[in-house]
């Protein structure tokens, strides 16, 4: 039989040419609730310093389901043995990884609802796609959660320190922010894979690759998903939330808002147990041009502050990042707030203390690029016996430098100094 | 003086690093109405076909005026006199050649303002910045226009058969729909181009990196932006904005849309004479994004027609599109509407001869490599004396190769056979 | 079984990596007559021009069989049956296809030994290497010269209009000599290749990515395997061997060469009939070093032509080519003689005609990019009907652009002016 | 003027456009000093396991030189002043570092001559160079050697932790090699390098290119310059050199090698004093193809250890390297000499103590990522402020990735067992 005819061949820039499975894979690709990833970028808000940017969760789920065939082929042909069945469930729970993601991914993530988690709702999401296909998806959650003891290998791929997630999303990511630092060569990564005793380890030979990976997850993290710039455009986008809430809580007045967004800012409806079916369908009806559009009519609110923050966010007047030695004093945080009411004083703003709360904001950027006291990754040593990455002969030293890295910060207004 | 600190670099996957000079033009970069170009796709639709190809015509401004500094660099270094004021203003009209551009660009082009260009946009939006400015963009307005008859090459370099807009967009549409046949060699036609008499020439060893352009240009012409399933949607998204004009214009009901789209849809002003300050003002509120939010609530509207067209675009389900040998006989006009009807009647939609005009379209494509009579390209075949492209010695035959394409084609149900 | 423990990997710049089955295969690349290919450049002199351009024919035929792995993959895929044996053999014949190449390729390829074709010396190699074997090359032979009628595609993919050699030579060729403009979307031609009644066939989709190919290959023979400088290289390099030849057979004096290299300049062997074994054996001690070390010890020749010719090629003091616009006439033949002679007197050089004719020379370039009468490329138009590329519906055109193109130029000293 | 005249431009894979000024550095690269490293493998025998890795000293040289003139403009912009004449002395220093090259570089640089370095033999050439131009090498010798501390940063870009030479041979090899892990992004570099109090330091953003950089020159030494097949080659040609010496040294008798070599290996001249003119002389004579036609002659020898050697040379039969735990003991290095006598009587081969001795070798790899202690890479952390590399804020761990790395190793026969 020609298989070249039972799967459909999109073009990527980063992997070349990515093969679609015909049948229930294309079919969820083209679901209205994967193809609304198109409209979700990848990077929130990083295309603001990186202009290219601009790629979406859709283009990245794609490349992961890519990825996960590769690497499944390659496990195959070492002779580890995954069924037509379990082949297809792990791309399935890859391609669906991160459907819940919603509005700016990250920037949003705890705006909308309470005790939010983005895999509770890909979970749910999950569960809606089961149920529509009459259970075709029964095993592709079982491994999304790691209820498939049998191959844990195969939720390892999904999830994990050295996950297909991440190999797709340093190597997309910093392609389009031309940050070569962070550029991965997961050819020799996924070659180098092998399953030992049900889990995914390293061959030996393979072992630098994975110290550049990890090397290349730190950097990006210092580099782009860390940047100054782009820690202060996530705080001007929480602060309009922020605004907008309170205003709409005040006054029960109608901010223009898509009719779902409207949803969520009135309610703010709970995860704290399952996530509602009605919830879940208001929420998929999200995404980042409910915000985008939002912000540009917000501009003419009558609200000054609202109308100030939502002008800055459009003509890209940020504020200014400064990172901290320590955290915060007492002292420097006074300082800032005496400072900013003085510049909205100058320009006719609302000064007060809690009018001034919407132009600055204190907090503390966190990144770990492995994490070796959980999970860690196994490095294949001699003939069945792996040891963990940091224990590895040739990498001791290497932990050294994934420390989690907490630096507090301050955005602020650019006109005053600190 | 450290001229290092006189410019702001961003990173760009296409050209590494892009060098925007403080000033002027780093706060023409900033002004919302170039930061709009950032919801607005570069290729349109094409993302429904290559999936990366979400790249906006705000990074390929960033990336046109890079390379308009470099091409200008190479001028001066082959002792071409331009003054720091010429190379300003052929900076600032390259970043705002495409300033005009609505929603989805080329798609919906015709269809918001009658008698529309998006040039006439672009124009009108320059004249209000040098209004905003007083007067700073006189001459990059001039030179846009080609009212600059001291140097025509200054308005070659922003529009002619080899401009700097076509070099990026070539480059950069190629890499990020990974049609490598697209691909330019766009380092050599800078390094190989000089001025003669005013004009823009090629060296004589730059004629193949020129062959090779013309021929990239055609290519994707064929396999990109003609893309049957481009041409499709394309198709899609105009019927949809045909049935909410004619649901506007018999019932004057509010469909949700955004204010300014609203404002569109119910007017349709004229740009026949010249755009109005009011129309400009509401224009430059449009981005994809009022499209794309609008297409998704509208997805419900009770109308099943609209509500069919929007939900085929929000899960992908395009009508096909097919070739035709030649122009369409009234005969495969009457057979296609007959189907389409056969097919809308079982599915319980609406199926007299307006309704289901909605469901096809014939029209043709068209595409031409290259315009050798108009201005076409000059080559340096000896000192001072440069031949048009078409007549130089070693690329004679390639004309053959640059003949426009057109090709009639109709836009179907996928379930009818032709 | 573990299929990853059966091959050996190589890395390689153009490829990735390189997948070498272990057993024959890989005992075949670790053969010294394989091994020799490392000592011979693909380019021949082309580094001269392109200072990158060093790689050799062994990292090519390496390149080359992975390439061919690739598409017996692909082929398969499409259900193409190709059995273990013939999967194999094809990939021996591949390896090898350039195994008979001599020092310099094709700069001497007629100078060593008379009625010379490297591919009949090629065919004894794999003959040799069959014994050797004891007929494990039997099938590779069969394929490699079209006896096997059962699947004519098999040889097609060895030497063809389109076959494995010129995708990966033309891909790694511009790749090394940064030609951009000869760069080959292999991918795409790979994927969209399938077997038609025996024969190689290009699906429709892959249509432009052949004319690519097409135009790809024409360019790099105008931009470099016909460069100017690169044929006035070739000419000094056979002018050095004509005067040693020459030297040998007036004064049966020797010149410092390697035995083997001493061996053919003495006794001109002929491969008009079969080539016998002892010259095969000699002819397999060459590479380019011979070459290059006997010029660098030529340099220090009592005979001054000699001496001054290598001495030119040492410090790359090449000749000058200059191309003409018609066959040379008798009159222009004569001037450049008499020009000639006239720096050599004042050189203090021999300048008799028969000297002077060391110090210029007149032939002719030829390249034909594609050659459709022959054998052609198929174009899958409609299920089972195939057409020939230039009568293909889209690019009727391009043959213009695919005519011989015959090029007459002299090469000469660079202070004579013509 | 037009300086587009003034230089000619050569294609390089890894860098483009290579510029070289016409005149001095022109008449230099053409100057058969600098085309003999064409003829010396960048990377010595690395080619051996890494196929495309063919690339010469030449073309490094040529890409080093480019950086350094992309250096220098961008110095320049940052408002340091540097004369024509420093400039071009610098690109001559970067063009001629490694012009003391001998064959097979590092592998045979201690066996030809005693006491010798190869920068010692670049300072001897470059001495000659100067006489022969009467004196226009001057400022580059001083430059060179570190004689010019008006301004230190000149030799700094030459020699030092974060030299051109590095940033070029980094770049290079891992393209070269394929090893993704070893590319380092020497555009931001560039980009953030300047001059403080005339020491070159790095501007703080560009301190994540730098932690990468050293990470991946740590990585090339890990994954391919002291790779374990690269190191049995290494030893394979110098037994090869020791049994030709001492058989030379015992019987006087010749062996076919060329002159120059034949030279050295009678007399092995010492460079403990200053290098002698005739020394000199002959050393220029030599390149990687006296050694591989050397090599190639030599199977033919009639002593059975040469040959034997050769002959593994010549079809890859190379030794195997095991690395050890610790230093050797005396007890593994007897079992060795054992077992590889054991094995040399079986194959009727000569196995007395000191015949075996050639056929293992004990000794152990070093590399060393960064030498912080010595001259260090500084970070300049604020305005006149720079710190070394390893106390700046973000990295101070990173040391312990740099400390030296020494892994004791043995090569021997494949057929014992340790």
């Amino acid at each position: 039989m020609d298989k070249s005819t039972q799967y459909k061949i999109f073009n990527d820039p980063i992997h070349g040419f990515i093969t679609v499975p015909k049948g229930l894979i294309l079919d969820l690709v083209d679901h209205p609730y994967i193809q609304r990833l198109r409209r979700i970028k990848q990077m929130g808000l990083g295309y603001l310093v990186f202009p290219a940017a601009e790629h979406s969760r859709f283009s990245h789920a794609l490349g992961a389901m890519e990825l996960a065939q590769r690497t499944l082929n390659n496990l195959r042909e070492k002779d580890t043995t995954i069924s037509p069945a379990e082949y297809e469930a792990t791309l399935i729970a890859v391609l669906l990884h991160d459907v819940g993601h919603g509005p700016l991914s990250h920037t949003l993530e705890f705006d909308l609802i309470e005790d939010f988690h983005h895999e509770k709702m890909t979970l749910a999401v999950m569960r809606h796609l089961n149920r529509e296909t009459n259970g075709k998806l029964d095993l592709a959650i079982k491994i999304f959660t790691d209820q498939y003891p049998k191959k844990p290998f195969l939720n390892q791929l999904i999830s994990s320190q050295l996950d297909i997630d991440r190999l797709d999303y340093l190597k997309r990511d910093s392609a389009f922010t031309n940050v070569y630092e962070g550029s991965v060569g997961i050819e020799r990564i996924l070659k180098t894979m092998r399953v030992l005793k049900g889990n995914i380890v390293i061959e030996k030979k393979g072992i630098y690759a994975i110290e550049n990976y990890i090397l290349a997850r730190r950097l990006m993290y210092m580099q782009v998903y860390l940047h100054k710039t782009v820690l202060s455009a996530d705080k001007l986008v929480r602060q309009i939330f922020d605004r907008v809430r309170k205003l709409i809580n005040d006054e029960k007045k109608l901010y223009h808002a898509s009719p779902a967004l409207q949803y969520f800012l009135e309610n703010k409806p709970s995860a704290k147990k399952d996530i509602k079916s009605e919830v879940m369908q208001k929420y998929l009806q999200l995404d980042d041009n409910d915000v985008f559009q939002s912000i540009k009519y917000w501009q003419y609110s009558s609200d000054p502050i609202l109308a100030n923050l939502c002008k800055r966010f459009q003509s890209r007047k940020l504020f200014r990042t400064t990172f901290l030695d320590k955290k915060p004093s007492k002292k420097i945080k006074k300082k800032v707030l005496t400072k900013t009411q003085k510049v909205l004083k100058k320009r006719g703003l609302p000064y007060d203390e809690e009018s001034a709360g919407y132009f600055y904001s204190f907090d503390e950027s966190y990144s770990e690029a492995y994490q070796y006291e959980k999970e860690g990754i196994w490095i294949l040593e001699e003939k069945d016996n792996a040891v963990e990455f940091s224990k590895a002969a040739d990498t001791k030293n290497i932990i050294a430098l994934t420390e989690p890295v907490v630096k507090p910060y301050v955005v602020h207004l650019k006109d005053i100094e600190l």
